[in-house]
């Protein structure tokens, strides 16, 4: 049978990718992988949906059995992507998107090099500025930091095999679906299986 | 500015590869090449529409310019693909689709080897077989000669980027046109200019 497809899909913070990936699923239907956290779940979070809320020592347990695709470190909390639940699906034929920051999702291409990594830009630095700068948590110094890192991660979109420009939510959503559904069609996939039926009934 | 891409759309005769590319080009306004032929036009067909038809000393004269990117004969008539036409649309930044025959298609593949390309798949051998049979105008002998080569035809589908099985048309056209927003996305494409932009405007 036909393996499933891993969608990772990633790019600056303020691009919009979790925005996207979210009207992805609801649009098609699509798997979305959910990352684990040792951080306590906020008031508006909900255990499963923006993550799995795990104990220090399970997160630790679960990396000494290597049951992360990736992992890291954040402020003292450890976020990671189970590797079980996203293999689980991809065995069964299913295809999976995975929205993850820019080094995570460089750990994930090195580790499973048949995945399909999507860049998200942002329109532009301008509105990025815009965008983080509306949401008022941050100040002028740490805003300016944060787009100095930004620019250092667009610079790696060419290690990527996709790049969005979120310009439009609804054009972004709809190029990233095309992407989807592009892959599915790439001539390497599961094609043995498909010519040999062909060959069968002759 | 960014280059346009060619796509090269091919499979075995049946297949249904003209149909697709029609609706494709009706649905998104890509344009299509028209192939040249020094065959004479059927009664049903218009000048530059099905063919451009030109006299074998044109097409000689064309040959020996060097002036397509594949050439060949067949039954004593030749069919080719014009090169200029095509450059000329891509470096405008526009995309082209191009129908052609297997041996066609990997000719314009080695010469072009950023084209994409794509093979139309029967859904089944005992459907090309039925609609081979129901045109009546060739016989059980060279029908079986005509599936053999089919067959032969199928096994280099993994010498393509792409692979689509033409179930329903509708559903092909959709992959074909979702094959084309995705290549327009690869992060491969354009992007030195992008990134700049993103630079300059800090």
């Amino acid at each position: 049978m036909k393996r499933g497809i891993l969608f990772v899909v990633s790019g600056p913070s303020g691009a919009g990718k979790g925005t996207i990936c979210k009207e992805l699923v609801r649009r098609t239907g699509i798997a979305l992988s959910v990352s684990m956290t040792t951080r306590p779940p906020r008031r508006s979070e909900a255990e499963g949906r923006e993550y799995i809320f795990v104990s220090r020592e399970a997160f630790m347990e679960k990396i000494s059995r290597n049951a992360f695709l990736e992992y890291a470190e954040v402020y003292g909390n450890y976020y990671g992507t189970p590797a079980e639940s996203v293999r689980d699906i991809l065995d069964s034929g299913g295809d999976v998107v995975l929205e993850i920051d820019v080094q995570g999702a460089l750990k994930v291409k090195a580790s499973c090099p048949e995945s399909v990594s999507v860049f998200i830009l942002p329109p532009s630095m301008g509105e990025l500025r815009k965008r983080i700068t509306a949401r008022g948590t941050e100040s002028d110094a740490s805003i300016s930091l944060r787009l100095g890192e930004t620019l250092k991660e667009i610079r790696r979109v060419g290690e990527y095999d996709y790049c969005i420009v979120n310009d439009r939510l609804d054009e972004a959503v709809d190029r990233l679906a095309a992407i989807v559904v592009a892959e599915n069609s790439r001539a390497g996939r599961g094609l043995r299986e498909l010519v040999e039926s062909y060959m069968e009934e002759m």
